[in-house]
Order: C-alpha cells, then structure tokens, then sequence
C-alpha cells in the first residue's frame, strides 16, 4: 500500500531545500496548507521572538512559551524547568517548538468555513543543554544580538553567578513542517448568493509602540544606530526578520 | 520537610477563588510572576483566541496552535490530530493549554535582565472528544459566538456533513497556573550608574485592521451590531474580553 506523502509526491527525506515529510511532521488537516521548504520555514521561524515547546515530565505534557532563535538548522531557547529533565537524561529529551503568527479574522457564511489566517511551523528534535562555557557565553550574547542587533556589545557581560543561572539549551531539527493560510473568505458555492450574512476578513498584526525610557536612564543616551528600525507601528514579525538578517546576514 | 508551596502559603486545593498549587502547575522559575486566582487565569483565557496545546502521541510531545474558548472550570476547541488517539483512549489524553499574551520588549543594562512582559496561563487536564451531538451543536454556535457575538443566528447551521467532520473536544481544568510580567526595567543596583547602555521598554500590542468585505459580499450587508466592537485599532486581547463579555455575560 502507498503512503499518503508518497501518493503526493512528496520527499520522505531531509535535503538542502526541504524537510522529508515523515508520519511525525506530515500537515495532516487540511494538508494543502502543508510547507516543507525550508526558505518558508525558516522566514516563518526567524520573523518570530516567542514559540512554545511541548515536552514530556512523567508521561505529562507541558507547554512553555519562551524567546527561541534559529541558527542554521539549530533552535536555541533559555532553559526551562523542563531542564532539571534534561540534565538527568544524557541523551536529550524530544520537543516539538512550536511558532505561530496570528494574520487574521476570517468570516464565513458557515461556521464550518470561519478560519483564521495564521503562518506556523512544528519543529520536532532533541533538547540538550549547552554545557561548553565559550559556545555558551557566544549564544547568550547573539540571543540578545538576535533581537536588538549589536547590542551584546552595549551591555555588562554575564557575571559567575548569572551565568551559572542561566540554562542554555538547543536542538537540531529532525522534522519541521509549516503550515499557511493566507486566502480570503471561502464558501461553499451555493452560500454566497443565498446566505445573507456580511463576510469580511479582518487582518491582525502585532506591532511595537513608542519605546519608554528606563526612568533611571543616564543623561545624553538615545536609540543606538543598530535598532534604527524599532520605529513605533513597525509590525514585531519584520521588525524580527529584520533584526535577524543584521545579526546574522 | 516542608514543601515549597506550603511555606509560602498557598492553598494546594482547587477553591472557588483560587486553583490549588501543586507540583504540576507551580510556577517554577521567576516564582513571584506566578498566580494562581481565578479571576487572574480566567481574564488571560478570555483574551485570548489562539492557545497552543501540548499532547503526548507514542512517547513524542506534539505542539498544537488553535483557536479555544473556556466556559466555567472548561476548555473547548477543535479536533487536531490528536483526536485520533483519544478516539482510542476511552479514559482522554492529559494535555496541557497555553495562552500568552506578549506586552512588551524589556531592554536591560545587563543580557540577564533583558525580558519581556507577558501574561500567560498554562492549563492542564483530560482532554476528550465531545459525542452528544446537541452538546456539540451548542458548542459550535457558541465557539462562533464567542469571537462574533450573536453570528451563529447569520449564518447557515452545520450540514450532515461538516458536523461529521467537525470534531470538538473539551477538558475540564484540574490545575492551571498564570504567570505575569508588567514591570519596567529591572537592573542590578550598580549597573544603573555605570553601563552606558540606553535601556527601555517598547510597548506590543496586537490590533485588528480596516475589515475586507469578502469579494462577494451581497448587496445592502454591513457590519451586524453585535461586533459594534471590531474597530480598525482595537486591540485583539481587548477585542477577545468584549465578546466574551457580550456572548457569555
């Protein structure tokens, strides 16, 4: 019997340009909506700041939404206390990270066909903790370059005791899958003329407003040239994107 | 030994007022940004639409975003994937539902004190398949309701059909926790007078736009008076409380 992913057409195998769609990570409802290439997962992950990861204590599920970044085919997130786990099984534990960005209200003439409009990706790996000291510090100075490019080197480096605190974890992605809904409304044929029920779509964006100045503020201080795009209304998906493409090109 | 929870005071049974904290839901890390009222975890819900929900299949945690809503001590939402396994689990699934609200980026003196500000509730219980096809009805007017109060009784009711293939699942809540951020910059004592990093905090809202009618709106349709609230500007969390507030008092 063929699979469903083979019948499609789709590769089971990771390559340069795609995730292999495997029974873990294959977009099962509504599967035309399904992405595997890599370009549009990795522009949905790097446009996000927060993500949720699902993991495992004692048969029970635990979802934590945290601040996470890509790096090539790596996420890193701060530790959780998922990690008192972790550090208690050499081998890693298996997460799924999950991000979401909201894109809109969408109206139907059914309740059936009411959606959201919304870019997500499911990555699935192994959680580990990063334990090496340099690679360590390295990654705690570009989660915060990540966010506010050039930053690091504005700000006090991390004491003994605040890096002991922080726990830095990571993980390959063994399977991702993105999933995108980006049209407007969709009914059945026979609603449109029938059904007489105003449909609309109302778009959603999350964006930054006018930065308040930490009131403790030294004199002759101001916005540094590396975050010349935090311009208050700028949407916080391209202000991200942006943001990474500075730190990391 | 005394536990954590017991020396500070908190209740470790479900009460009308609070949820009883236990090693399940007590907040772990930055434990003074933990509440557990019910007042405080059911105003996070209510301003929510999107939750992101963990569930176990096989060993392996999957993270699932989708639209939710609560009514009393219960949760509801559509069918994922993970469906399919509580279909086969007569007892459900433990599953853990998680709101965050993101409120803003918080720029610090020090990478240890970057944060951000947020509100979120993790909830955990049984997650399971609701069969009574009135019940379910009900709930699918009402999960329409919720976003666009009183669009149920516009719209064209669920055939044969989309009912089959709706599945709606719900979980009563056993233990939740909220966590809240809504400070400005925190530093280090010392840092303030001596790192000559400009620190701040920028506001993040998530707002709705200028809604489009769908391309094949019928004539003389304009926005009903029961989304009187759907501005262009309104934020989506104020938006979400409104219609709460309107569908279910």
């Amino acid at each position: 019997m063929t699979s469903p992913t083979a019948r499609r057409g789709l590769p089971t195998e990771n390559s340069p340009e795609s995730f292999g769609v495997t029974p873990v990570n294959r977009v099962k409802r509504v599967h035309d909506r399904g992405r595997y290439d890599r370009k549009t997962v990795y522009e949905i992950l790097d446009a996000a700041l927060v993500c949720h990861i699902a993991y495992v204590i004692d048969g029970r599920p635990y979802c934590t939404p945290t601040a996470f970044w890509r790096e090539g085919d790596h996420l890193y997130w701060h530790g959780s206390s998922a990690s008192r786990m972790i550090r208690t099984q050499a081998e890693g534990v298996p997460v799924c990270l999950t991000v979401t960005h909201l894109d809109a209200l969408v109206m139907a003439r059914s309740g059936f066909h009411h959606s959201v409009n919304y870019r997500s990706v499911m990555a699935f790996g192994t959680a580990h903790v990063i334990d090496d000291a340099e690679t360590k510090l390295k990654l705690m100075d570009r989660f915060i370059d990540r966010i506010y490019p050039g930053r690091s080197t504005l700000i006090r480096q991390p004491n003994a005791q605040e890096f002991k605190a922080t726990t830095m974890m990571g993980m390959e992605i063994e399977h991702a899958s993105g999933k995108v809904r980006s049209t407007h409304v969709g009914d059945e044929e026979e609603d449109y003329a029938t059904v007489p029920a105003w449909s609309a779509l109302y778009p959603v964006t999350q964006v930054i407003g006018e930065a308040s100045d930490c009131p403790r503020q030294l004199p002759g201080l101001a916005r540094p040239e590396g975050m010349a795009d935090f311009e208050p209304g700028t949407r916080l998906d391209e202000l991200m994107t942006k943001s990474y493409r500075r730190t990391f090109g």
